[in-house]
């Protein structure tokens, strides 16, 4: 049934619009995953998200305690209509509900931080497991609450007087750095079956009136 | 002469913080400087200083075409009391007037750009020779002369639908690669000479009323 359906709004696209969206797919990973708690500026939300979309990072975890995250359009580009956003925002603690699921979907919760008790992010152990990257808002950082229940820190190594990177160069570098020593691992690409739920939202995203049509092709059965 | 006034201007300093500029001199560089043009978000300008200070990068030449120049403090984070900020402005076109020094100066001109025909941020040569990152506007990137004026063009693997970073980001993720890579080489740092006259900018810029201090301590010979 999904099948069909994805051969029927396959035919709205043309050839060259369909292998970009399977090279692409063939790029995503779920092996490292981004969380973001309480940003509050837009323009870092939104950079972060277009970072994530570049480098081919899947889901995007979203925690909501004081601040609700708001994108730029102008900055995120349409990134997040590619991705996956999972927002926490419905508790008195999103951050312990985030990382719990998160833990039970078998990530290790990395916290990004300043310090020297933190592993520089060079001799980052990517083959220790699936990682789940945390970067906290912009002023306080993480929150005590996540830097606890995290099982590792990360640190970019700092050479100047200024003690933080600006949270979207943060998690940029981060990613850029992970991610091309990921691309010359294995086993970090999404399942046959991942790839098709996302390949039929982007469908779904991306052909004008996509509702309409598959209420039409539902009726016809 | 010099030496003395830095003697002098030591004394109002603590030995950690002595001891911090001097480590902090240790770590910069004008092996590779960053050429920003025309930027008009605060917001981006900021961050890529903070980023240039964290990294070492003592240079930043800003060419003010059509946008001037501001930075936002909540974001910058005073970096750029510690960097020299080289402006060019007060031509018709800028742009030429900063490549054509740093060409005079050594420096290779390296255009950051998407595109098939730049080289990989890995696979950059940076034994080559001192190298000037550029990076263009936030919308509409490098200037037509820019490129056209560059010795080589760089460029950040992208995997998905959107083809380009944040500029901030994307100077923050080439400088990481970049810098980590230098710092496992030599002939990077800057010389004595160098060090001396950035630490008495240093000294006069973090000492209340240095240039009372100065002015007294000229007075008594």
């Amino acid at each position: 049934m999904e099948k069909d359906l994805i051969v029927y709004l396959e035919s709205f696209l043309t050839e060259r619009r369909r292998a970009l969206f399977r090279r692409v797919l063939d790029q995503r990973t779920r092996y490292l995953t981004v969380v973001l708690e309480d940003l509050y500026q837009p323009h870092n939300a939104s950079a972060v998200l277009r970072s994530c979309e570049c480098f081919g990072i899947q889901d995007v975890h979203i925690i909501e305690n004081r601040n609700k995250y708001t994108v730029n359009p102008d900055i995120a580009l349409g990134s997040s209509k590619w991705l996956n956003l999972i927002k926490y925002n419905n508790r008195e603690d999103n951050t312990t509900a985030a990382i719990r699921s998160l833990k039970e979907q078998g990530y290790r919760i990395v916290a990004t931080v300043p310090g020297e008790d933190a592993t520089p992010l060079e001799a980052f152990d990517l083959a220790a497991g699936k990682a789940a990257l945390l970067f906290g808002t912009e002023l306080t950082g993480l929150t005590g609450t996540a830097v606890s229940l995290a099982d590792e820190k990360l640190v970019i190594p700092m050479y100047g007087f200024t003690e933080s990177f600006n949270i979207s160069v943060s998690a940029g570098i981060i990613l850029s750095h992970l991610v091309f020593r990921l691309h010359k691992t294995t086993g970090w690409q999404l399942s046959p079956e991942e790839k098709e739920a996302i390949y039929l939202e982007w469908l779904k995203n991306s052909i004008k009136s996509s509702e309409q049509i598959i209420r039409k092709w539902e009726e016809k059965g």
